[in-house]
């Protein structure tokens, strides 16, 4: 692991998540650029001291220097956004497989970069961790559409909103993000937008191709957006709608989609993650929920209790672990690989170049 | 009233909320072109008929012949939307007061020279049913916000779907929706796209001066957009999306509304109406319900049964009607009036021009 | 009308609810023991001052003694309770029909007086308002259990909770309420508990035999109950619980009911009234809404709008007043006739009776 | 561990629980009567062989053989109920902590029994993992209380309904639980009643110490209930009712509690863990969410993620296991311990004396 000392937040939802099923060992560590702080997180994890590192540099040199059956087999990133890219490239040129947290890089260039690496080393894994692909529900959304149960796809909204940086803040968490040169060129979409669009484009399979984006700075002094919505419209005639803000007071984080096809629709919300509703033109509307039998396979292998006992954040990316394990023994690919990594980061782009040319319709280039 | 004859779904709609408090009485009716189904209506509603017209014209006529205490004091229209203008215009031009369904007009001059008329004849009250501003919930979210209490506003979240028009549809009310000539430039703009923008001007009292949409015609042969969404931006910065669709598969009638300032925001959702969410960046949400004693003077007025008895579509329509009964006594003003009327249609007109224009920015010139 | 002047509550619910179809007309009323309210109250309905009684006496002699096509045809019963028996038993002897409020009479003696009288009349009308039976949906339960839509009933869970009497209360609503002399032996399950009672009835076509009660009176002073709870048993091995109480601090108008039979359930809550749950073994829970086409005739009968529009309390009791109107011309029976008038004073006295022996199971002797 | 092999549910989920936080490693355990299942769970698992022991007496035994710091250090029991009292004892006798799955035995004997061993050795630990107890928000409800929150609380509507024994059911879970020599004298609420229970003690801080119960074999040839209700009385004059059952036909995993005193109330719902709605008598209801900054300190703690991420029973469930670890530090206590295990036996037992004497008042002995 590289991030993810004390006072980190997502390497610790990293640490439960890849726990949780017993699969994953974390055996080394580049915590911090604080030694002393890599040193009591990596003590406190149970680590021996010598696969403390320093660096990730370090980490690479040495973890490849051991022998095979001793050594990590892959790098999760859990740093800031722009630690993500040299990381990455410095694990995959060692030879390991790579799970970096999302945003994959700072910019579309730095995505196309590594996409150029993993191309050329196809028997290397690289993972995004888009969690909210791993609640068994958003699979199960997408098997329905994939399965014409909603008929051919017409519209789609999707939002993520949250309240946490309506004000100034002053936290670790916080300062990041809204810095440009950790966060990369946008805030809230590069944060949290393109989980919306990650989203999107999984339950339907259809990729957003064109954007139309109003992204606003609505706290005096921050330097990247906090606030944004498109237009969007996606492969064959799917148009749509797609907002995230983190400046709307008390929300929590509220990611959610609506999908409306010519015969039914879905709609599926992050914060009751258990429940999808299912409408129909002629039917009542069901609720299915997490667990049931009534689920595909699929659906249901994602869930590790029976009905009615929820699941959440912490098993969805137990979940994203999970399938990276299994991508590893070759047993599945995993939901967000380098594709739609680049798909991220151009899309982050195509806002930013949209908003700049007054909400100009601009292509997403991947 | 002229329309609302047999097989008419609003103009029954409009006589349930004028007789609910028994402060107005239907005393003549022009309902229908069809002078057999005017009769019979007349009839079944227990009107004289002599009182019961051929069509508009005759019954502004003749009641404008009708001594004082004995004439209609005002006209309600509940016509296809082409019919609205020469129907008010013909009302006031004869001295009768209007309060006509809506949208106003057809288009934007028609409803500009309403205003000229109201403007130079101003003893005449013009009033528009937008039903969902009589919801006392709505009336109390205006007073918070105008008592700062959400901050200043932000971002609004605006939308209006539902799926009745998802295929194509042989029935009279979907018939005159989809017809240009008989509902103007736009279907699900005009239709439900108007009540959003309303709200929305409401609540906030903020106007919405720009646009950039993108409307969809989804079902083929249709003839006016079924949906469309569209990028806004309101007075002191405010920014927002507003969407409307009519091919929303299994939605009934969703409009719903989500404003977020700078210490708060507030949520209204029309299929639960009665229920008002308050939130705030260091407190728990509240559930505001209607009819509650800590509601303001003004919500406790419109909601006429003790809290927990469910007060609905019917209740919100008979409080406008309730509304334009004051204002005819002078003791108050309505909620939507000529200039609303105007801006409603220069909205439309401004989406219209928006979605043709690649979605460009434009102007809502009233 | 008897009841219903200045300062009463219920009243005007009546009024509403017989007026908003246009099908009933108030003609007459003695609204209160006080003639200037009296007066006052018939002036504000337009009423004559001839046909504005003294008091219900006087207004049976007086309408009785009119032209068959001049006088009232039924008295709307609306006072406190303990005037319903004999205005009730009155209007009976003067050959009027009789729509009254519920809980029918003080007590189960009084019920089966007026049962007599109904039965040695047979043209004449007895009918009492559970409000809640007109929810369209509300029926349409019925209709699904009838159909053998959830196998044979095995459980049943009814409640009835609100908070307004979680205090000492001085006003006119809550005085008679917990006033023994007028409200009856019982108060929170003679007012609120026998709707609770009529619903599970209604739904399930099953009659409650036997209760095992637990009846408190919490408020310090209060002369009768305001919360209790029971075990029942119903007919053909229905099991279930009923709870009333009226101070469950913030509660509103929480009447909610969950039947559970072998292959299905259903859950409906008054306070989202056009809301069913339909729950089965292996398939999702459905939502079913009010006015959907889905529905049966019946249930698409009562609801006046299309789906989405909220219809509420005042609507429920119009279909109330309204089905009085179509069993006076001979096409329906009412929900609850004369037979459910007795059955409700039964079980309240009977929950009494086994309250007062140390919560016994105790016959319901109708 | 003691149970949990292949084919059980229970154990797996303690396995994930005590995983989570990463301070509890599993060293041993006795998995299965069958030496093979034991044999390949605890290879699954990581396990050395000849930690996998043949069976409890055998576990005991060798571990307690071993040095202190290399020897389990306490027990998990997660076998069926009639196994959880032999393998306690045989722990305790050997000197480890002991928790437990619930309910604790068979019967309130053998919960007594453990009760000695623990009172006379002080230095052991027991637990009790009643999961709904390690939800965040079900710490801050009994906080709350204790805080006079809600005032002297007066009624108590707790419940647990699942659906999924409705009919004759074949399978591993559901045949012990129906068996009386594996279950116990009671199916439905020894198994889930007693959670029930559990709760309603745990957040009012209040003793039940009477029921009045119906319990029921709904399903044809069942040995045990498989749903009941009870009206209960607890100290200082709370009363309430409590219904357990599994042939609630849909009902996944309901476990429901409402608690209303003179001031307020606060209501929670497992299936949705991370609210807690808490009402006041003249406020609106307040939405408490998991995880926020106005929580006390003690509900922050129990929550990993930032609110609206969503936690559920796993977390809940390892919020026990931390618990328990924290006791074994002496840095706290369980929320269940031994004398909560054995009014848990005593509950079930009065519940089913109560029911077979006709519903008569009975004390619950401890």
């Amino acid at each position: 692991m590289v991030g993810g000392g004390e006072g980190a937040f997502i390497g610790a939802v990293h640490r439960w998540a890849a726990r949780l099923d017993g699969e994953i060992q974390l055996v080394c560590g580049a915590f911090s650029r604080d030694p002393e702080n890599t040193a009591r997180t990596g003590a406190s994890l149970g680590l021996n001291a010598d696969r403390c590192y320093a660096d990730y540099v370090e980490m690479m040199r040495a973890e490849a220097a051991l022998p095979a059956d001793e050594r990590m087999e892959f790098v999760a990133i859990v740093t800031p956004n722009h630690v993500h890219f040299p990381v990455a490239k410095a694990a995959l040129e060692a030879g390991f497989h790579v799970l970096s947290d999302k945003p994959a890089t700072l910019n579309v260039a730095e995505a196309k970069a590594l996409r150029d690496i993993v191309s050329e080393n196809p028997h290397l894994a690289y993972g995004l961790t888009h969690t909210y692909l791993g609640y068994p529900l958003v699979g199960e959304a997408r098997r329905i559409i994939e399965a014409g149960g909603i008929g051919k796809v017409r519209k789609v909204f999707v939002e993520y909103i949250q309240g946490w940086l309506a004000t100034e803040l002053e936290n670790k968490q916080a300062d990041w993000r809204t810095d440009p040169a950790k966060s990369g060129g946008s805030g809230c979409m590069g944060d949290i937008g393109t989980h919306a669009h990650n989203l999107a484009e999984f339950m339907t399979r259809k990729k957003i191709t064109h954007v139309a984006a109003d992204l606003t700075t609505f706290v005096d002094g921050r330097r990247l957006d906090d606030d944004g919505s498109a237009l969007f419209r996606m492969e064959d005639g799917v148009k749509g709608t797609l907002s995230a803000s983190q400046i709307c007071v008390g929300k929590e984080n509220t990611l959610s989609i609506r999908i409306y096809g010519e015969t039914g629709g879905l709609e599926w919300h992050q914060e009751e993650p258990n429940t999808l509703l299912r409408t129909y033109a002629d039917k009542p509307t069901e609720i299915l929920r997490a667990g049931q039998g009534y689920l595909s396979e699929g659906a249901q292998a994602g869930f590790r209790t029976p009905p009615g006992h929820p699941e959440g954040y912490l098993e969805a990316f137990a979940n994203v672990y999970r399938e990276f394990a299994q991508a590893l023994r070759n047993e599945g690919a995993v939901a967000t690989g380098i594709d739609g990594a680049v798909r991220g980061m151009a899309f982050v782009d195509a806002l930013l170049e949209s908003s700049a040319n007054n909400s100009e319709w601009t292509e997403i280039k991947t």
